[in-house]
Formats: structure tokens, sequence, C-alpha cells
């Protein structure tokens, strides 16, 4: 691997302080660019901005995926990545799907390790901080046609992100826009998924939501995700959750939160669920609780649902009570090195690796 | 506006002739940036690379969008635009389903203009030949967290589009994966669509087929459109094409054929056509002729459409009999002003306007 280090560090105390995320980036990125039909050297090198041609066609067909994922940092100083395995195989999915080439196992594993050993002073040592890992992939190649490029980039930039309190969410059931239908690249960490979502969002946002629960196109009957999150719906003590498929987007959070509950010997179901069941559940009092759960936020619950004719409010509950509240917890002492680590999940980050890279 | 130009134009002889699309760009471009909420003032410049920070939003979330236009030279030398307004009307509704800003009128359409009558010389003068005219909208914040993006950048690249002869297409009928659905992005020119579109068209093309005729998400029984072009059937004496929706693109070149073929005094009907109807036809002999059109190929006949269980072979056509081939000429010969344009839909570049902007 080919490692160019910054002359001099950006990293400030306030740096590691900040409350906005997603632009206090670290020193070093990855990059590996595929040509000729193979991927080249993995390189890392000062974050900067790079040169493109006007006509690189990831901005004219959106031919461009990425991933999510953190590094977090113990008492000790050690630091941790959380799954590293899901992402690299959903990244690779999400690849297919968009008709961009897989990219190699060493290059996304080595390269994210190396990465994290070169900026590790960027992994915050406080707990509920972590370093935001973004690996993506993107058509290079310049040209104007509508036709898969030849030539792709794989990155990874990585930037600081904050404790945000989660505050609870009051979001919408989506009833005229969709996020994706069967035969679509709902599952795939696409690009274009993201832009088609602003717009309903921002609607949203008028009506004084936070964000769109998804349902699915043709029926708007089903519930299926939320913005950058899956859905999770408690019924009495039964955790429910939408099962993964072509439309969703398979989150490494959601498949913890099911390990833990069942684990905790809670009730798990994946299965469709309706939005009227959930209305239904609300009415007679055994809807306990809603939440969302993604990679950035880690969970957050949800204190109304926006229905074309009424909100339902949910009521705050203490953390004895509450499954999100604990589940969010217990899946944070993990990902920090602060409680066992049942499943395996953790992947250490051995420091002066990149001399044997 | 401002002004810098090429100190040495590459255009050659050989850049006039080339055969392949998308590639070959003019001497100039438009660029023009979004900030702070307003729009900046345009520029043209030489054709170059950019800058860009690996956090660029459109890269990420693929906020962005795209129009295609041609212009024509005819035989005096003039250069001509087509429509030039239905681009402009469109490039903004693909924008706003995308949160993205609209463009003003005259950042767009003097904006061609000048850079046109610059780049005049690369209008090839060949009948068929054309300068192709890419306008797009892209985010450019450099920040990666999913929400819409704070910056903007409009710009039009240029590119000579060869005279290449289109051959008859065999297309599959999409049973399986789809392009867009209720609620969704189809109707806008969404760099994410395309993407979409290129794993699909591979797995045509491995079964012989040369792209994918797309149907509704839900139930695959209607025909929708097919890669960047509106599909027409025609059945006996009628010309039938989808409806314009949600789902589908609002072609130029579609409207502008719906419009000749009724000034020919041809039957039109927009409404849903059904997979069923056209194999149904195929097999008591009213299916005459199905064809594409957009504005890269102008009109490309159907020779072969794929169902999951058959293959239907259309013959190919002698132009006295051919809708299709007649339709294309007339469609050209307004373009390239070779005949009368009784719908005042070419829209002349004017010399040295450039001083005037
Ligand atoms: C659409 C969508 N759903 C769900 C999630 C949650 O996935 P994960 O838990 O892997 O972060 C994400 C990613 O953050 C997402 O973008
Ligand atoms: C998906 C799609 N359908 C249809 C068309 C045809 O539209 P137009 O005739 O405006 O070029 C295009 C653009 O070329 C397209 O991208």
């Amino acid at each position: 691997m080919y490692i160019e280090k910054v002359k001099s560090s950006r990293l400030t105390p306030e740096s590691l302080e900040i409350k906005t995320f997603g632009n206090t980036f670290a020193d070093h990125m990855l990059v590996c660019n595929y040509k000729d039909g193979v991927w080249g050297e993995a390189k890392i090198i000062p974050f900067q901005e790079m040169s493109f041609s006007p006509a690189m066609q990831a901005i004219h067909y959106g031919q461009a995926c990425f991933e999510g994922m953190k590094a977090y940092k113990d008492e000790n100083g050690d630091v941790f990545m959380f799954r590293p395995e899901k992402n690299f195989e959903r990244i690779n999915n999400s690849a297919i799907r968009l008709n961009m080439p897989p990219v190699p196992k060493e290059v996304f594993m080595d390269g994210l390790k190396a990465l994290l050993d070169i900026d590790r002073d960027w992994v915050p040592p406080t707990y509920g901080m972590a370093l935001y890992l973004r690996p993506f992939i993107f058509a290079t190649e310049p040209m104007i046609t509508a036709r898969s490029s030849e030539e792709f980039m794989f990155c990874v930039i990585t930037a600081v992100a904050p404790d945000y309190y989660a505050k609870p969410l009051r979001v919408k059931i989506a009833d005229k826009y969709s996020r994706s239908a069967n035969g679509g690249v709902g599952y795939a960490k696409a690009a274009g998924n993201y832009a088609a979502s602003f717009y309903p969002t921002k609607l949203a946002r008028e009506e004084g939501f936070d964000q769109v629960i998804w349902t699915d196109a043709s029926t708007h009957e089903f519930i299926e995700e939320a913005g950058t999150m899956n859905v999770f719906v408690r019924i009495n003590d039964t955790l429910i959750t939408a099962p993964i498929s072509e439309r969703i987007l398979n989150g490494v959070t959601r498949n913890s939160l099911i390990n833990i509950a069942k684990h905790n010997g809670w009730k798990v179901e994946e299965r469709p669920i309706k939005v009227s069941e959930m209305k239904a559940a609300h009415k007679d009092g055994s809807l306990k609780e809603v939440f969302g759960c993604g990679t950035a936020v880690v969970l957050n619950t949800f204190s109304a649902i926006g229905y074309p004719d009424e909100t339902l409010d949910l009521a705050d509950m203490p953390m004895e009570e509450s499954w999100g509240k604990q589940l969010k917890k217990q899946l944070m002492d993990i990902q920090n090195n602060k409680s066992e680590d049942p499943f395996g999940w953790r992947v250490k980050v051995e420091k002066n690796l990149v001399n044997t890279l």
C-alpha cells in the first residue's frame, strides 16, 4: 500500500469537540482506481480536493454508492471497528446493482485498518462520539453517454461524529411519495436514493415533522424504513420490523438490535407491518414505542407519527421501561468496548499496522 | 456574462467526423454557482477539469440532474437549437423534485446561446450530425450528512454527436426490474435513474437484447419507456404511446412526433398500453411498428420484442409504409432547417451575440 502522510496534522482539541456532523474531516483519505478491468494499488494520501472532468459519469448518471460505519475508542485508547465485514458485503451488493466492480476485500479491510491506524488520534475518546467512516465507489469516466462507466474510484474519507443528543423525532408516514419499488435499487446504498428523498422530507418538515417513514410504493400500506434508519415498532412485548426485501436497506444496526433483543429474551418478529396495524395498536394502547436505528444516530425514538388524517403521539418512556433506550445502551457499550461482546462484533485496529501492509 | 476564450481551439477536421458519441468536447463550457441562496454570474470558460472535494454531495447522495439537447447547422452555416424552452422547463422540474434550486431563465437560455455562438464551428455541417448540449445541475457542498446540499453548480458542456446509423433494436420487456414507481423520480432526468438501469440493461444484453422496455413497477403490465427513449406502438393506423405520468420522462421528441403525426392527419392516442395488448396485436397481424424516440437517436425502430416466454419479431418496413421512418425524416428536416417549421420550434443562434450579453 502506498502511503503519503500529511506534513503536519490539522487535528486540534476542538476537532474532537465539534457539534455538527459531516464536515470535520481527518487528515488522510484512501483512494484506489479501477481501470482496464482491474483495481489498482490502494493509496493513503492527505485528505484533499481532486480534479475531475465535468463529464465525470457519477455526476451525470448517478453511478455511485457508499457505506457509513464508525470507529470507536475505548478507555485504554484502543480503536475498534464494528462489524466491518457487513459493510464490505453491502457496498459490493450496492456496486453490483449499479453495474460497478466490487471492491476487493483486502482493499476495503486493510485500507480501512491502515487509514484508522494512521488517523487514530482523530477517533474521539468520548463515549457517544466516534470517527465516522465513509467508503464510496463512483464512476469517473469522462463520457456523457448514458451507459455504464468503465472507470471507477473507491475512496474512504472520515469525519468526526459528535455525540448529538438524539431528540425524539416526529415522523410522517409517506402516503404519496415513495423511496423505492420492487425491481429497483432500494436495497442498495445507491447515491440516487438519497437525493430522491430530500424533497419529500422537506415537505414533511414544512408540516412540522422531522422525517418521513417510507411505505411501499404500490399501496402505501406497509411500513418500510425512515430516512437513513430502519424502523422498529413495539406492540406490547413484541418488537416488529419490516423484513429485508429488495426495497429496504439491510441495516447493520437493525440486525445488531435484533440479535441483542433476542439475546435479552425479547420477542422479535421480522414481518410486513401495516400502517393500519400500528394505528390500531395506538388506539387500543398496545403500541408501546416506535424507533428508528442506523449507524449515524444509533437509535432515535419517535414521539409522533403523522397519518394523513391525524397525528399519533407517543409518550417518552423511562430507561427501565423503554426497550429502545436499553437496546441503544447495550449496543453502544459493545461498540465502545464497555461491555462483553458475546457476538464477536468488535474488530480492533492494531497499532503500527501500516508498516506491515 | 464573464467570458474567457481558449488561447487556441482544439477543433480539427477530424473532430467533426467522429463516430463515437460523448467524449469529443467542444472548446468551452458554461459554469454558474449557487451559494448562500443565490445564483452567481454565469461564466464561459475553456472546457477543463475542475477541483472538487471528495465529500462533494452529488457523488454521495446523487443530487444531480441533467438535460440533453442538440444544436444543428443548416446549409448556410446557421446554427439552430430545437425547442430549448422545453429543456429549460424540464431541468427545473427535475431540480425541484431533487430539492435543488431552479436555474434562472437568462442563465439557461442566454448561456446556451452564448456558448453556441462561441463554439459554433463545433456544430457539424453534416445532415444527421449535431452538437450535443448537456446542461446539468449538481450538488457541490462538501458535507457527508444525508441532507440536501446548499451549494450547487449549473454547467453546460457540449460534445460532437455523430450520425450513427440507428440499427433496429432488439428490446426486452422488463418483467422483474423496474425503473420508477409512483411517488418516485421517474419523470425527472435525475442522475440516479440512469445508474439504476445499467445492470438490468446489461442482463438484457447477455440475453441478446439491446435495451429494456420498462414497465410499471407494481404490475409490469403496462409499457412505459425504453432506456433513454419514449416508446410508440403502431397498431393498424393508430399510434399509441404511454401518457405522461410521474413515472416517465416527458420527452421533447415524443411530444414533437405526436405533433407532426397529428399534423400529418394520423391518429395518435396517449393512453396506457398493455404489454399483453401489444402481444395480441402481433398475433393478429395488426402490430405494424414499434419504435423509441429521444434526442440522442431521434428515432429507433425495434426489430424484436422479448417477452419472458417468446420473442416477437417485427419486419423492417420501407419508408413509404413506415410511419416511424417518415416521422424521423420530417423531424430531422425541421431541426436542420431543411423544411418549413409550422410549429415554430427552431431557435436561431445569432452571430456575435456574445458581445451583447
Ligand atoms: C436508507 C437507510 N436505511 C437504513 C440505514 C441504517 O443502516 P445501518 O444500520 O447499516 O447504518 C441506512 C444507513 O445509515 C440508510 O441509509
Ligand atoms: C429516460 C428517458 N426517456 C426518454 C427520453 C427522451 O427524451 P427527449 O426526447 O427529450 O430526448 C430521455 C432522454 O433522452 C430519457 O432519458
